[in-house]
């Protein structure tokens, strides 16, 4: 039986976890050790700490506080890893705490991070789902019901002091470029809210002021937000610092690719179980710079799907340039347009997108000037059926339900 | 028994046959009608038109006059078909020639179109893939063997004036802000290499000065070369003029997502079984602006895959925002390293990511700044085991066989 | 390009063929020689060589003189195959006739062959499906249409004279425990309606009058009627004789498993892509006595089903014990009763159990006295929903199309 | 969050639990009563209530006293539930209790019930499943690791008096034929070891001298041992007494079809979640006679898959007619010799066959006189490529852990 390395409390603020951190820096001391072949749990906050509530407001998806996130538990120390190896983690299972069986997704204010399509959705909305065994809904959201595709939207490996340096350099030229903008186009170290678990005093002080910000996935993997590194699969981590280091967090009950409610997938508190071994000297034997991957056995199968296209012209008739992400947002709008016709409101449509294991494809990236990309939708997560006839739509919902917004203060 | 409505003849100029066409334009006639319910056959060219060959040169993948693409059948006119309809096409079924059981993919040198990887792979090559039944392998690129995910990378329907003229505003406006550059931002209309189908004279002169390229995928489908579109799926087509305007062309044995080698997947002459319906009014009713498909009940069935990471920073460590562009140029880069550890050249393995069963996926889109995009590789369609194990890669392959490569003149 | 070795005229009798024969016997010279690694097709009858016809009476299949099936082509020598290798197939292709695009279906009666419900279906009945490229439906079955699992019926290699007699001699001994039933227990040797391909004279008389029949799978494999066995599957077959002597035909587009209505599945006349391979010595090295198989990665993917169970209790209410034929007819039965509520006939109803891409599963042969075996019938190959729901079944059908039926004479 | 309205404590004797029953009839007590559109958590014993230990010994196999399973929690009545409704039962999640994190798997000696192939392994052995997450492996059988397609093996709804007689009176009948056969035809009512949950005194001594045994799946589902009535199905139920009295248990962690090894699949205690809902009058409106069921989404995607094929001639070489429950014995047989090449014992094949996702077709029923059934065994479980190869087997087990073994006392 696997023990429990790391447990959190939901009722007690993850600043006083010291097994808990939320910045990336080599310093942070190793919460706990294992041995390579070790099977081990380590519970997780929901990525915000529990700053959302299982209430009918989105206020508090308004008034979050996004320099704290997210709450990792670690970093895990493993004996023997060392620079240049190959960390394997084998993720056997991961799930919801039995006293905290929900989930939340949202949109932040366009004021306060935004999300995909912030320019369409700019309000705090918040959407709140239950889970009954393997399967979600919510009130929020009727019509739609389905299976889990569990993960963490954050995994990986402490960076080391010159990878720390790069990233700090050059998301710091990028927010040059543009620093006034909202949402920023990146965020920089934020000492005042650094949690740098066990790390005190000036030690402390000094790492959290140049300590990486959690948000972006980088070289080490962090907070990749891949659904398909789902419970069952095994991934591959480049290792940086003595002993590996590795963190995880912002556990997600389903998201659907590309999560683009940004607040998030469907976020939930829970546990990790998993297994760690080494291949070493891998990323020279791999050729490795990013993390690699392979899919679970066990994943919701679904493969009845409605797939939408969009290319890269935009909203407003604007030609770019093979820009997918141009694409999969046009792909993104299709969709949505498509669901208010069964009665949804945009917000819920865009809600399912980020939630269901929706699947986001590239589709063509070299016939100039359009890129091309496509959103799956699984039909068979509908209680009604959505695909097109000659009949034409039913509207199956009245729209007396909607989610939750909140307008900015 | 479906009759084969458009017939081609391999050993004859496309140029000559009137029921074949390369621009979009409404003015082009219909080269047959159908009724709606009506299955039929048509018969295609390969993109280029004959253009490469079945050898061992680049020289001809070098000096194509990408000027002359798409050689396409049709336009199928489908009788009360009307602008706001959408055109239900099930493609029953799609399959090489039977006297050219043959394929080919190829990389454009940097000079004439390039790629999506051209920065790396600047030259003109080739690889050459013989079908045996439902699978292909590659004289040019040893130990990889797969099943076809046959279709076609182009099909849709004729524009209408109106949208003719927004696809060309916004495409010279884009060629404006860099017009000298190489290659092209975009391609404007070219009259000389234009087969206008059946329109001609001064009609076709006409046309030929304003008709659109076909290289992109826009509003209407088009070169969407979406792997997925695979025989046995039904797709969903806007209506823009009288009676549709169906064409269908670039036939693909198989294709990774994004095509990334341009020229293009595993390319072929072939042939379609399609069946036409329609939904009256269907654009409004469901809110359609670009198509909507569902996928093929048979396709080929890989499933164990090896999934690669990427994220917008680009090769030279420059930080991107949320560019999954970027993000996917860095998973397929990643790939190649990682099959070079196993004997491929970089080409083959770059040809490998371009033509077999490839999937990209969108993973993240919201964490600023850094898009995360992914490449699944599947393990199955190589002859030798290429998962990571503790000891190692072994070197499969000597490097004596490789793709023929061609300097640029 | 694979050359065609064998070739059949629809309009000629099989009889008159000589690379076509319809008994197993080690004297049938080799119809064609090939060398391993060769890739070539074989085309084929219909196994009653023509004799049901595409019309609307089922007295051809009342009619048919079974002593005359299957008709095969072959054999097929590989050179070098010696007893006891393992011969292996890759069936790379299989797929009906240009000139023959349709398949039928049936029940004989029960006074001539019978089937599976013989006592519930006793007299002769038939339904012809049309092939639309990958698809198929049918005139006589309202509401169902699916994708061909296209498969041999029939494919092995030739027995050697001691595995004849060991063929000959059990199943002699089974017919003496009831000489005088009808439907026979078993088929004796018939040299009347024996074609022995190439032999001739005397050779031929002596082999027909031992030549085992066709109609039961046996260690060579021979009419398995396994559904999966379908094009894509790679095949290892026992070697008996020198050359090996491989034969093939039964060609179906569809069939479920059990291939319970007998005449048959989807019949049809075809052609099949092959390339063959020797494990010298195979036999013994992997303790093989009946052929193996791997199945094909490209197979109608249909997943939503509906499973009934059947135990051994027969209709009469009598007890079995262990008896999964008896369990396996009862989950037939079941799902016949369910279908009849959407408005099928029972023979209707039967034949889409005999035709489309059903499961029979072996669920539980431990529990004494039941064995409990189900059937897993894909609901999306019907036009409207059949799953069960609070408001009871919608009768989608009038009645007014069913199968043809002949009276016995 | 869903009640657990039935617990069982692992320590205490099955015996001594008043919501815990081993026999069907329709006067035992409901356990607990619910609403339809409940929601509920039950825990399980194993179906021996602990009579297997996690130990190296197979004597407690040898020596289990059968008559006392299958210890089930229930009966659960569901309020309004009335005979020929059906109960709609939604199994929302299915696992493992934290305190007791492994299963058992083993034959039972031919004295004492035997097995499949109690012919070839009459003696009692025994194999241990560790669980570690969502996959298992067996320090008894080494190489193979996989997922758990985790169920009930039974399940069903109390009987009324009408059938609960006529399943008496069938099987008296049977054993009848040959009453003193080892191991029995069938188990008849046994009074001493009955349980009858909450029924007391006279009125329980009355219904355990008629009780059922749970041995046998019946008209009601009870011991099907399905194994894609996993976790995330939905099944439908027949009803026969007021309140329907739904019981459940025989947990599987994951089991071969057939159960072949019947002590039994990967047994285990554990805990049912589960949500109920009625179709009124079911049963007639749909001619629902035994349950029928909807496969869940989620399920081990094991694809490559090795087939064996068996016929309906036994290991003497003897003739039987049509016999799946032969061909499938002979499939198994065939199996097992393969693994034997790569190192495994004949037992640890047979434990093989009877734990993974092994599935059992039926392939063909009417091709006199031969049934052919084929068993698939999944080859993504092993750790080592079980493909067939030119080069043939390599033992990859040296023979030196083998299964615990008891000798008959």
């Amino acid at each position: 039986m696997a023990d429990t390395l790391i447990k959190v409390d939901l009722q007690q603020s993850p600043y006083e976890n010291k097994k808990v951190h939320n910045r990336w820096h080599p310093d942070i001391p190793m919460a706990v050790w294992v041995n390579p072949g070790d099977e081990f749990k380590l519970e997780t906050y929901d990525w915000t700490g529990g700053a959302i509530k299982n209430d009918d407001s989105a206020d508090d998806v308004r008034d979050v506080d996004l320099s704290t996130v997210h709450f990792l538990s670690g970093p895990v120390g493993v004996k023997g890893a060392q620079p240049g190896d190959l960390l394997v983690v084998d993720l056997l299972d991961i799930g919801a705490r039995d006293d905290s069986l929900w989930g939340f997704n949202g949109f932040f204010s366009k004021k306060n991070g935004g999300g995909f399509l912030t320019e369409h959705y700019p309000l705090a909305q918040k959407s709140i789902w239950d889970f009954h065994g393997m399967f979600t809904n919510s009130r929020h959201i009727p019509g739609v019901n389905f299976a889990g595709l569990i993960h963490p939207g954050l995994i990986g490996c402490l960076p080391d002091q010159k990878m720390l340096d790069a990233w700090n350099a050059r998301e710091a030229e990028l927010i040059a470029t543009d620093p006034d903008r909202v949402p920023g186009l990146a965020n920089p170290p934020n000492a005042p809210t650094a949690h740098m678990g066990m790390l005190t005093g000036e030690a402390a002080a000094k790492a959290a002021a140049e300590g990486a910000r959690t948000v972006p996935p980088r070289e080490h993997g962090g907070n990749c937000d891949i659904k398909d590194l789902s419970r069952g699969s095994k991934v591959y981590f480049p290792v940086y610092v003595e002993g590996a280091g590795l963190s995880v967090g912002d556990l997600h009950f389903s998201q659907g690719d590309g999560e683009i409610t940004f607040c998030g997938a469907i976020e939930m508190a829970g546990w990790v179980h998993m297994k760690v071994s080494l291949i070493k000297g891998g990323m020279a034997k791999y050729g490795i710079k990013n993390p690699i991957f392979k899919p679970s056995p066990i994943v919701p199968n679904y493969k009845d799907y409605l797939i939408f296209e969009g290319i890269s012209v935009d909203e407003a008739g604007k030609q770019h340039y093979l820009d997918v992400t141009v694409a999969y947002r046009q792909a993104c709008l299709n969709a949505i347009e498509y669901l208010k016709k069964f009665g949804y409101s945009g917000a819920q449509a865009y809600s399912i997108l980020g939630t269901a294991p929706v699947q986001g494809h590239i589709s063509g990236v070299v016939d100039v000037p359009n890129a091309c990309a496509t959103l799956w939708l699984p039909t068979e997560i509908f209680d009604f059926d959505i695909n097109p006839t000659a009949a034409g739509p039913v509207k199956m919902l009245d729209g007396s339900i909607d989610m939750p917004i909140s307008q900015d203060k």
